[in-house]
């Protein structure tokens, strides 16, 4: 193995232990153990599901679709158990934006430089 | 500094080590050497950032733009510097997507997980 897949697992098992990966984890588990919180959860899920496999093969989304895409986001956001885990999934989705700035450094500063 | 951040860091000097990164920064310059080449990819960069920026404010972008913008990346295949360039950029992206797959594999695992 070399030495950057080697820094690579370490990053992996880093982001693991963080605070930002237990909450996540954990509001996901609360999310799917509890039954309506669950349903509404796999509702949205498929019809996104849905959604961007047609978008991928080019076939034209509907307004209804759209419309119940929203809807279904709305009902979501009654949900106290899907709020955490939102915020949650947002939060660590923030820190592994974070990771890739500083991972992908290297690359802005070349295109940076190519600018001047 | 935390562990992460630390470990975070590492992964980014190994990348700056790696024969990809060193191929894609020696191909950048050495396009940005040549008056020709370097013309062509900044003309082609411009119009690029121009129409990433319409799309970003919701601006329509017209048959004409789209058609410049085609006939830019038809003549930077001309040009054998810029090829270069292209292929090691490409080759440099596919490094770091392989690095986001390991990091992102926690994350991928809960989702996976809440599918069974």
């Amino acid at each position: 193995m070399s030495k950057l897949e080697d820094k690579v697992l370490e990053v992996q098992r880093e982001l693991r232990k963080t605070e930002e990966f237990a909450k996540f984890e954990a509001s996901f588990e609360a999310m799917l153990a509890d039954d309506k919180a669950r349903g509404l959860y796999e509702s949205f899920r498929d019809v996104q599901l849905d959604l961007n496999q047609k978008q991928s093969q080019g076939i034209e989304v509907t307004e209804a679709e759209i419309e119940e895409s929203r809807e279904q986001f709305e009902a979501l956001k009654e949900s106290d158990i899907i709020k955490d885990f939102m915020t949650n999934e947002y939060q660590l989705n923030q820190l592994i934006h974070e990771i890739s700035v500083v991972i992908m450094k290297p690359l802005e500063e070349a295109y940076e430089a190519s600018m001047e």
